[in-house]
Order: C-alpha cells, then structure tokens, then sequence
C-alpha cells in the first residue's frame, strides 16, 4: 500500500533537516535497502549504501540551514523545493533545489533525483 | 547532443504560456513524437498522440492564466514549479504543480509528469 501523504511530508522533513543538520546515519536510516541517488539528474547514479554513504559524508561536516519551500505529493511520489544555506562564516552558500523522490510502504525513500544546476547557486553575504 | 539549458527554458515557457492561453495544437506542437504525460503522477500513462490530444483539449476552453515560478534544469531535463489560475467568473481556481519533463535534442518534450494532489488545489475570490 502506497504511504500517506502525511507519512511522505514526514519522511520529507525529516530528509531536509538531517541533511541539514544532522548526521550521514540518520540521513541513510529514512533511505530503503537498494536505493538509488542521482544528484544532480544527469550524473552517474549511485545504487549502493556505501556511495549513498559517501554522498552524504561530504557534506555532514557543513553547518546548514535548510527550508522546505513547497512540496507536491502524487500516486505516492514527492517533488519539492527546498533551499539549502551553508554557513561559510562571512558568507552562505545558498543552493535551490527541486528533489523527486519515490517511497516504500513505510515512506522510506527508495530514489532520489535532485534537479539543479550550477545558476541555482549562490553566494550571498551573510546577514 | 542535449538541449541548452536556453533551449529547455524556452520549451517550458512555450509549455505554460500555450497551457494557460494556447490551443490544443500550440501545446502539442512542443511535444515530440512519442511523447508521454502522467498527470498526476500515480495515473495512467497516456502514450498515443490522441490521448494527449483529448488531455489538453479539455482545458483549451478555460480562461487561465500561466505562471513560472522556478525551474530547475540537470543534464538535459527540467522540474519546474507553476501556478496555473483557472478564472470562473467571481472565483479562481488556483492550482500549483511540478512539472517533471525530459527533452529531445530539439528541446521538445518527450516526457512529462505532473506531482499535484486536490490539496494543491483552491479556490479564491477573483480579485
């Protein structure tokens, strides 16, 4: 049985503010065994735990912000806009993204493809 | 070779503009042969020109008004989020979508999936 969509918007949450904020392993704990990762779409995708890992290990050390701008559910499938601010001391980093994601029954995330590309960045003084 | 991102903006500026205020034809004319739509995603897949015909057919005749508000563009496909306002006399139907599309070289689409729920949807007094 496909997820609510409260169950989604949950998993959806929690996916931008770990990313944000918190650890590789509590980003990996809301993935499905064998998920897949193509970020950004058009690049090799990654299909095992450990390159999934390795994604995020990157960017843990980061100190961020992140905000769920809009977020569209269908047939069990999400797609939202969320911005992502990395805190570079007298700078932030501000990255807007559109991620799609598909679920397991228990709203785990099975793929993600994140759509954005180099103009969707942008450094900004920080206030 | 894949479409420009230029190319693709362009595509989906057409896309909306033509949904909103266009004809059947207009909007059909973006789309390659062998194209396909979801919309929502979760329903049918229509796969035969016909079927894409009587999709955009049916709101040829509304009186609406198209609206980008981000477009994401990664290796050659686009995920945007527009606002499409349906006017009813004193009310509007306002309705938010993504847009999830993959292109051809030309830059005409080959593929589209629309993520939306009836909570995406509302109306409000014309103003």
């Amino acid at each position: 049985m496909a997820p609510t969509p409260a169950a989604i918007r949950a998993t959806v949450e929690s996916y931008i503010r770990s990313v944000a904020k918190g650890t590789t392993d509590e980003v990996l704990a809301l993935y499905a065994p064998g998920a897949t990762v193509e970020d950004p779409v058009g690049t090799d995708v990654r299909i095992t735990e450990e390159s999934l890992r390795e994604f995020y290990a990157m960017i843990e050390p980061l100190t961020q912000t992140g905000e769920l701008l809009t977020l569209k559910i269908a047939g069990g499938n999400a797609a939202f806009l969320f911005r992502l601010t990395t805190h570079l001391g007298e700078q932030n980093l501000v990255m807007e993204v559109v991620d799609v994601m598909t679920f397991d029954d228990d709203a785990r995330i099975t793929s993600m493809k994140a759509y954005w590309s180099q103009e969707d960045m942008q450094t900004v003084p920080a206030s």
